[in-house]
This record gives C-alpha cells, sequence and structure tokens, in this order.
C-alpha cells in the first residue's frame, strides 16, 4: 500500500468498517454487497478492461459482450434481488453502460406495469431470454420534457386491427432511446392514440423493429445510432422513423386503457399509478447522486494525499496538497455533502417502499407529497452533484484531466442525469407547484404535514427587519438542531416570498400561467431552500440514530460542515429576515476553517469508507496499492498513438513540407 | 435562414454591426478580421471536416495534416501579425488543437527571448521552417506549479563541453507537453542546472528527441503520449524521458544566464523579464475566456429561440424556450458576463501592450501590478467561464450533451485553462500577496494607485455594522456607477478582513507560512472581489465609450444585469458590512426579473454581434441556415456506428445467448 495513504489510515479516530455499515444500513448488507462484488471481482471471466483506449465502435463492441456475460452470469449465480443485481451490474461496469441494460430496465418493467396477463405471457419469458431485446421509446427530437407535444400518431385501424404507427415529421423521429440503434430488436413506443378519428393522448405500443435472426431492419423502419455525444460512448442511443407501420391491435399495452376490436377506447380508472414509476427512478437517482459524488470524493481525496506539491513552509519537504487550507475548502464540503445525499438517497428508498406498499392496498394519500419531493432532491442533488465532480476533477490539477483519474468519466455518465428523467428546472417547478398549494392551504386555514410542516408557523412576519432581536439568538452554529431550524426559516421566508410574488403577479397579468412564468426564478429558489433544508435535516437526525461515539464524533464535524458550507455560501438568505446576525456569519466563516483542520486526519478514512471496491478498477489516482505514479506511467504506455515508434502522420504531412519551405 | 432567428433579427432595437465594431476594437478591425477569416471560409483546400466522427488516432492524423496545411496557407498568404494568424487560425480549427502549434507559440518565442543571437541565428530558421518541430517540456509527471520542485537535472560536464540531461525518477519524467507524443523532434526542456557541483536552478536547453529525416526517437530518448484525456484527443500531450542524454553546451538557452565552458556559472541581470511571457500567456487567456464564453452564449441562445417546447398559456403553441423566464435566468446573466469578459481582455491585452513598451525602455514599475492583476483575472475569468459553458450545454437540454451542439467540445478544450499556466487557486494566491501587500503599504502610511488605490480609503470602519444608516443610501441599483462603488466597498472590506484574519494567525502561529496557509480561504475570496470590482468597473467605464444611443441602452441593460447578478448570488459580502440594505437586495431581484424582460428581445442579436462565421461550422445548434432539426438528422446518419446495417456483435455476443437461455 501507499506509505501516505497508510499513514494516513493509521491516524483516523475512527473505524471506517463500522461507517461502512451505517452507509449500507447494516453489518449484513455490507456483508451481503462484498460478497456479490467478490463474484466478479474474483471471476477470471470479469478482467476489468479498460475501455478508455479503444474507439467508440470497439467500446460498443466490448460493452455488448460484457451485457451478454452480464446476463449470463446473474443466471448462473442466482442473482434476482434488483439491488443485488445493481450491485453486481455496478462493480462489473466500473462507470460504464450496457446497451441491453433498457431490456432489463425499462422495455420488462413497463410491460409488466402496464401489460395485461396476456401480454406478458406473450413477451415476459421471450425479452427475459434476450430473443426480444427491448428498449423503451419515448424522446422525440423536437420533443422531450413536455410529454403532451409528441408527435408520434398510432391510429387504429379496425378492418384490419392494426396500429398505424407513423412519424409524421423531422422532429417526431424518436430520438435518444438507449440501446436502440444497434442493439434492441423491439422498442416498447409511446404515441399519440387515435381512434374513430380522436386523439386520446400517450399510449405505450409493443413495435418489432428489427427482425429476430438476422438483426435487420424490417420493411417501414428507419434506425440507427444518433451519433457522438458528451459520454456515453458504448451506449448506441438511437432514432426511430416509422414510415406507416403496422403492428396488431395486441401489441397496444392494455392494463389500463384499451382500444376494443371494433376502436371503441376504454379509458383507464386512474391516472397516479403511472406517478410510481417515475417516482421510483427519480428516487433512485438520487442515489445515483450520492454514489457518484462520494467516488468522486473517493479518487480527489486519496490523490491529494499522495499529491506532494508546493510548500508551506519554505525549505521543508514538499507538503500533500490535502494540507493546503484551499485543497481542504475544495473537497471537505464536497465529502460531507456526499454523506448529506447517502442519507437523503437512503431516506428516499425507504419512503418510496413504505409508501408503494400503501399502494399495494389501495392508499395513494402520500404519494403527491413524496411525487413533489422527489421531483426536487433528483434536481438538487444532481445539480449539486454535478458540479461537485467536475470540482473534484479540477482539484486533481492536471492529472485529473486525464482519464487516469476515472473522473472525466464519471463525470460524463452522470451529467445526463440533470436532464434526463424530468429536466432538473422543470423538476424543481414541480416541487414549487406543491409548495404552492400548500401555502395556499395553509392560508386558507388548513394544516398540512409532511416535509412542509413548518408552513403550518404562522409566518406573515417573518420578513420584517424589526425582528432583528427575536431570531439571532436562536441559532446556535454548533448544533445541527438549531442550523436545521436556521435552514427551515429560510425556506419558510423563500417560499412566502414566492407566494407573494406570484399573487402579485396574477393581480397585474391577464392569466394565471404567465404570471406562474414571471415568478418562475423565485419559485425554483424556494423549492431549493425546501430541499436544502431536506437535506440538512436528514443528515442531523441521521446523527440521532449513531450509537459508536467516535464515528458519531467525525459524522457530527461534517454534519455542521455542510451546514455551516451552505449557510456561508448562501449568507444573503440568512442575513435577511433576520434568521442569523452579521456577526453570527462571520463566525460561521471562522468555524468552517476549524472544522477543515478538525476533518483532516479523517478524510482518507471518511472516503474508505465509502467502500468503493471498483475505484480501484476505473481510476489510476484513485487506487492505493502501491505507486501512483508508476500506475500512471503503465497506463500512459498503453495509449493508442503510442503503436508504432515512426509515424505515418510525419511521413505524409510534415516531411515533404520541410523540403518545401 | 430559420424563421424564429429571422423574426428575432427583425425585432432587435439596435445594429449588431455596430457593435461587433465596438468588440473588435474599430471598423477597420471587423473588416480585417472578416477578410482573414474569408481566406479560409472561400478556400477549397480548407473545407471544414467534422472530427467528431473519427477515432483518436484518426483526429490527430487529421490535426496534422490541418496544421501542416496551415502553415503553408499562412505563408502563402502572407500573414505575419500574430493577431492575425490567431484570427486564421481559430476559423480554420473550430475549437479543435493542432499538434505543431506549440512550435510557433512556445518554442520560437522561447528561442527569441532567451537565446542568443548566435542561437537564433542556428535554430530560428529551421524551426519557422519546421526541420526543426519544437515543444515546450516543463511541467513533469510529480511537479506542476511549484517550479522549484522539478526534479529533470542538467548537470555540466566540463571534460566534453556538455550537458548530461537526466530524468532520475519516475516522477521526473516530463508529462503534458504538447506535441511530444509523436509530432516534435525537439524540445526545450526546463531542467536543474547543476555545474562545479552546485544546482543553480531551473534553466531552459533545446533537446533534439528524434532523428530529422527517420523520425526516430534517438538513442536515451524515451518519449510517447500520455494517453487519452477529457479532450484534445488530436493533441499528442507527450511525455519524455531522458536517460543521462548528452547535448552539447550550446543548447542551454544564454542570452541571461550563461554557463562558461569551464562550467563557471554566470547569473542573469534581472530575473524580472521572465515575468513579461507569463503576463502575455495569461492575458491571452482573458481573452480566450470571454472568446469562449461568447461561442458558447451563441450557440444556447440561438438554440433557445428555435427550440420550441412546453407551453405557458394551455392550449396555445408550444412558445420558444427563450421565453421562459428560468431559461432567461440562465443564458443573460452569461451573456452579460461574456460582455464584461470581452471588455476586461481587450483593457487586459492594452495594458499589457503599453506596459510592454515601457518594458522595452527599461521602466518595469508597473509590471507587478499588472502581474497579480493578470493572474487574478486570468483565474476570475476561466473558473467563472468554465462553470458558464456547461450551464449553456444544459440549457440546451438532451441536444447540449449530443457533440451536435458543440459545446462539449468547447467546453473540454476550454476547461484546461482554469488549471495550465499557472493553477487557478495559486493564481488567486498570487493576486492576494499583492493586495496584503498593498494594504500594509497603505497602514504604513503610503498611497498606492492602480486598481487597488481604494484601500487608500481609510477603511477601518467599514466593518462595523453602526454605519448602517450611513452607506445605504449610497447605492442607487440603476446606476452602473453606483453599483460600480458597492463592488469597490466590498472588496476593500474582503481585503481587509483577510488582512486582519492574517495578522491574527500570524500572531498565534509559528511562523508566517503558517498563518498564511491558516488564512488561504479569506485570501482567495478577497482576491474573487477584487477581481470582480475591476470586471464590474470596466463594463461600467466601456458604457462611457458607446456612441450610438440603442447599442448603449442595449449593453447598459447588460451591464446592470452583471452587477446585480452579481450580487444576488453574493448578496451576503453585500449586506455585510452594510454596503446594501435588505430590501434594496429584494429590488435588486425584483430589478433582475425586469431586465430579463428588457433583454429578451435583443438576445439573439446580441450574440449575432460576436459574429462568430465559425459557430456555424463547429455546431449543429449554433447554425442560423435552414432546419436545425434537418440538420442534425444527416449529421446524425454519420455516425460511425451507422456504418453496416446487421451487426457483428449481434452475432457474436447476443444470438448465441439467445440459443442458451
Amino acid at each position: 500500500m501507499n506509505q501516505d495513504l497508510r499513514r494516513e489510515r493509521e491516524a483516523a479516530s475512527f473505524n471506517p468498517e463500522l461507517l461502512t455499515h451505517v452507509l449500507d444500513g447494516s453489518p449484513e448488507n455490507t456483508r451481503r454487497r462484498r460478497e456479490i462484488e467478490n463474484l466478479i471481482l474474483n471471476d477470471p471471466d470479469f478482467q476489468h478492461e479498460d475501455l478508455n483506449f479503444l474507439t467508440r465502435s470497439q467500446r460498443y463492441e466490448v460493452a455488448v459482450r460484457k451485457s451478454a456475460n452480464m446476463v449470463k452470469k446473474i443466471r448462473e449465480f442466482g442473482i434476482a434481488d434488483p439491488e443485488e443485481i445493481m450491485w453486481f451490474k455496478k462493480i462489473h461496469l466500473v462507470n460504464f453502460v450496457e446497451p441491453v441494460g433498457l431490456n432489463f430496465s425499462m422495455f420488462i418493467p413497463t410491460l409488466l406495469n402496464q401489460g395485461t396477463t396476456a401480454q406478458q405471457e406473450k413477451w415476459l419469458f421471450s425479452s427475459q431470454g434476450l430473443q426480444i431485446i427491448g428498449t423503451y421509446a419515448q424522446t422525440e427530437m423536437g420533443h422531450g420534457t413536455h410529454l403532451r407535444g409528441l408527435e408520434t400518431t398510432a391510429t387504429y385501424d379496425p378492418e384490419t386491427k392494426e396500429f398505424i404507427l407513423n412519424s409524421p415529421t423531422v422532429t417526431s423521429i424518436k430520438w435518444w432511446p438507449g440501446g436502440l440503434g444497434k442493439t434492441s430488436n423491439h422498442a416498447i413506443v409511446l404515441a399519440q392514440l387515435i381512434t374513430k378519428g380522436k386523439c386520446y393522448g400517450l399510449h405505450a405500443f409493443i413495435v418489432p423493429i428489427r427482425e429476430i435472426g438476422t438483426h435487420k431492419p424490417l420493411p417501414g423502419i428507419t434506425v440507427g445510432d444518433i451519433g457522438p455525444k458528451f459520454g456515453y460512448d458504448e451506449m448506441d442511443n438511437g432514432y426511430l422513423k416509422m414510415d406507416n407501420y403496422r403492428i396488431p391491435r395486441e401489441n397496444m399495452l392494455m392494463k389500463y386503457a384499451q382500444v376494443k376490436p371494433d376502436g371503441t377506447y376504454v379509458k383507464p380508472v386512474s391516472n397516479k399509478l403511472t406517478y410510481g414509476t417515475m417516482v421510483f427512478v427519480r428516487s433512485f437517482l438520487v442515489g445515483e447522486a450520492a454514489r457518484s459524488l462520494s467516488k468522486a470524493c473517493t479518487i480527489a481525496i486519496r490523490y491529494s494525499a499522495v499529491r506532494h506539491q508546493s510548500e508551506i513552509k519554505p525549505g521543508e519537504p514538499e507538503p500533500q496538497i490535502l494540507d493546503f487550507q484551499t485543497q481542504q475548502y475544495k473537497l471537505f464540503p464536497l465529502l460531507a455533502t456526499a454523506y448529506a445525499f447517502q442519507f437523503v438517497g437512503a431516506y428516499v428508498k425507504e419512503t418510496y417502499h413504505r409508501i408503494n406498499e400503501g399502494i399495494g392496498q389501495g392508499d395513494l394519500s402520500e404519494l403527491p407529497e413524496l411525487h413533489a419531493l422527489v421531483a426536487g432532491l433528483k434536481a438538487f442533488t444532481s445539480w449539486t452533484t454535478n458540479a461537485a465532480i467536475e470540482a473534484c476533477r479540477m482539484a486533481c490539477g492536471g492529472h485529473g484531466y486525464s482519464h487516469c483519474s476515472g473522473l472525466p468519466n464519471i463525470y460524463v455518465t452522470f451529467t445526463p442525469t440533470c436532464t434526463f428523467e424530468g429536466e432538473n428546472t422543470v423538476m424543481m417547478l414541480q416541487t414549487a407547484r406543491f409548495l404552492m398549494k400548500s401555502y395556499d392551504q395553509v392560508h386558507s386555514g388548513k394544516l398540512v404535514g409532511g416535509m412542509v410542516s413548518y408552513l403550518n408557523d404562522r409566518p406573515t412576519q417573518r420578513i420584517q427587519p424589526q425582528q432583528v432581536a427575536v431570531w439571532p439568538t436562536v441559532v446556535d452554529i454548533d448544533s445541527p438542531d438549531s442550523l436545521t431550524e436556521a435552514y427551515k426559516l429560510r425556506a419558510a421566508r423563500l417560499v412566502e416570498i414566492a407566494a407573494k410574488n406570484l399573487q402579485n403577479e396574477v393581480i397585474q397579468r391577464e392569466s394565471k400561467e404567465v404570471a406562474w412564468n414571471l415568478t418562475s426564478v423565485d419559485l425554483v429558489r424556494a423549492s431549493e431552500a425546501h430541499c436544502h433544508y431536506v437535506a440538512v435535516k436528514l443528515f442531523s437526525e441521521k446523527l440521532l440514530k449513531i450509537q459508536d461515539k467516535s464515528v458519531h464524533a467525525v459524522l457530527r464535524n461534517l454534519c455542521l460542515l455542510y451546514c455551516l458550507y451552505g449557510i456561508s455560501q448562501k449568507a444573503g438568505d440568512f442575513l435577511q429576515g433576520s434568521i442569523m446576525t452579521e456577526s453570527q456569519i462571520t463566525q460561521v466563516n471562522q468555524r468552517i476553517k476549524e472544522l477543515l483542520t478538525a476533518i483532516r486526519p479523517d478524510a482518507v478514512a471518511l472516503v474508505d469508507a465509502f467502500d468503493f471496491q471498483d475505484v480501484t478498477l476505473g481510476s489510476v489516482l484513485g487506487r492505493y496499492d502501491g505507486n501512483v505514479y508508476e500506475n500512471l506511467f503503465e497506463w500512459a504506455k498503453k495509449s493508442p498513438l503510442n503503436k508504432s515508434e515512426v509515424h505515418e502522420s510525419y511521413y505524409k504531412y510534415l516531411k515533404p513540407l520541410q523540403s518545401k519551405l
């Protein structure tokens, strides 16, 4: 092991294994996760392959091979639990993505959720066995977030009992679905259903796109890859154009809505249930944000412990860059954020499962709040994580820019999360809609529950500067609970400002919708403050459940840092409304610097606790075995440009120039 | 032309051509720039080639070909002025980089600055003629910013009159130099000079690394490509390991320091002159930040005018996404920042040239302030631009993530700017050192000049909250001058806080250096506030020079938005020290929303004024001819994954699985 890291580990004030148990939920979970991960790490068929040196076409091929191998092995090992499958995939793929993934994550679940028993019988077995390789085609070239704007049509023809699928314009071409470009032979297509001359909105259809056996596109189908992206090189995100393409009536997923053979439309009983899938996917993404940020912190902090550079005292050996206050200030607040998001992710997952059980028993009452909360948290955690991964990368100096760090891959694989499954600004506005509704409810005399219950405290006087004397004494900057109160007051104040600005605009404008648009900056700000409060609250509450004293102490420091850093960054919000005083803000800035010093000796152990066995595979800088620089040199030698010592380009272009000039 | 863009242009309140003249400096400059650019746009040898679909090795080959062609053409067209060469290169390369670029940007200038007349005679002609293809090798695998830490040695052997160059460790291997991996046959190597048993620090040596004619690495030289990076695919950033490799004494650049044949070291008269090159490169980077951000804004704003999505009023057609307040709030402050940085870039360039003339006449008096200012501005503008390019990308939804937008390339090509030529945090601390020196000077009774002259106003009482009644009346949020004053007060206050915290730490700690480290977060904050003040001040002053009324009106709105957005983001800084009141901050937030509405009709014309002919080449979304979506479809079809209809990977990996499962 690297000497610097050995020293860091020996100096830690707590046992990281205990913290790993906290993060996994229990020692048993940790044991089982490692067991699954070790299936791969010890399997000769799963030797890690560095995709960085391959062309896009080669990466695609390797990814298909890996995908196929993985499907086989998951069966072989008998892994069935979705979370265990996720652990397995994560360690196998190491920040890369798999072309047949959509078959399992979208095609099959949609079939199960929206297909009738007969439809499941028809397609489930063959899609599980990969005779059918499916994907999910919703987004179009000209239409993303706004589903009502989708243009693809499915027109029912009662004579032949078929649907005619059509892409009437360039903008209606399906665009982005993963695995569509080359891999899939079926897609669940979302299209505007038209029957008996009337449009009934979006419905899902199972559409064969390639011939099984030959894999050739079927007549009427134009399908291909949408071209290179910022990342996801291995993934054949695709386009799909359908020219009056006919499928049998039975290919419409009919568990809820139906079209009878004569073309009569039967509408579904409730629309709320489709909420469920969105909430599930988004809550999963909150966990992914936590995971990606934790991984980026692991690499950046380990490397900062190993990298020696510059000088603090002249004449002394170059210090570890982790000893620079500016480096600590870059990384430790992100580390604290990673922990905060881990707890937010766990909470969201838990809540989803709890509420989902309720749904199973017909209780949909908590779904709207969960839906609103998860929308905002998806946006809040993914925006923060997005910027934070890049901050980690840039904290690694030049080597962060090299693929040897693994950080560029983590970034480009994560960043689409801000856009897909609900564009972040749109998500924030969905949360805002719930906040405005709750605010109105309180003002009409009804109480609200859950995470927004703070709106019940009459907040009318809060923004008056006269209260200077009242609030400030309340905030104790060394108490997570008291800081949570401060975040609560900030959220309450920003919700109130947004609500009042909205009311003013409604009075002045011709329409509510125009007013909403002209207040949307305030609304997003209110949602962010609400989500930030939720994160702070969950972190503080988590502390109460930590038994081990040394783990508690170090997590408490991280929690304080998370709270105080947020206050320092948004000091204006805490000064306005007199939640805190100027001298308190000065103390906050001072206290942050003390916390950096306090966390410093435990920094490496704190990232060890994330227990990313796969970081070792995906990043030269994040490894902890041997000499980072020797590894780096070995890695570089594999560059495709190093394949020949003497170079064609030189002979072709430069040498002729030498004689001419 | 696209209909949406046509309508936008017709509705503009000003003539963008006049604004282009402002940005270029004069109508004559605009004319000449376009003339140069059109040489390429109209030359059949310069058909634009989209590198997005190529592998890294192919991209490298194309880049060498382009490089070679460019060198030929620049001579053919007789372009000699460095700025004109830059225009030529920019439009030719469209955000890509060229492997032989370092020969012209670093090798030749260093030879000219640090070589004797005899050395220039020996190497200049052949490097201009590309017999010598040179690069500049300074950074090592284990050492970047801290030059004293470099390990490569050049030991003088008086018997043979040679220097023995050696890379004693893995960490000492030269790492990163552009064009080193495959293209160059010479490098200027920075090494610790040792003669007569004593080390005299870093000096520059001309080192042949490949044989001219065969291009094979010379014995004792290990050289190659450092592997794939986040961007710069076409560039062969390389490594260089030297094993007791001998070069003649005459290969040390000896204009300043010298080693006599017997090994006697003669030290240079002054070290200040090496400052000059660094200041030049960094001031150039400030302009690059402005340019990259302007280009990103051009693409994002044009696309936002063309993209229709979602709904503001139910039932109406989908609006242009530029009509959403949240979209305006994402993009217009960045547009305002792009203009601010254009003016900062112009100021820095102008000042450099002015001071450089002085240096020619032996006047070095203004160099320290310029050096300090440019260090901070390089960091300030590049950090801001870095985040802003990504914000532009993400404002384009899914298509921003595709290389069709051109934005990923702009980002990965720009982001190294935060690290190279002086890591940004280190740069901020250099500015801080100057600020602390100036602060001390004022406190010891001497006045300071230039951009820091605000420190002359006795600021002692400023952080006392009792002054609440005095300051707030001063700030008029509709006056750029008054807002500049507010930024000045903020900078003065943060400089003072950093200085006082530094003093406190000095009293408590054993050493000044430890105290400096423990205050560095405050010091960076002070530098940022100082740079922000400079940017605001330069923008405000620029307004005074705009003759045309309609151009003045629209630029004034942008300037106000730039000032107010910064205040809103850093509200805490303006509330503390009572520079502004809470109700003023509320007004600021309201005024920002009004400015978004005011700027909206001119947004497209404002990016047109940047006059990027090459955006048309580098980005499908930034084009303004024809239908964006048709272009996008045509672009996607070129994806390498679309080369064959039926797919090997399917037959190799998926089909066998279908029968097995």
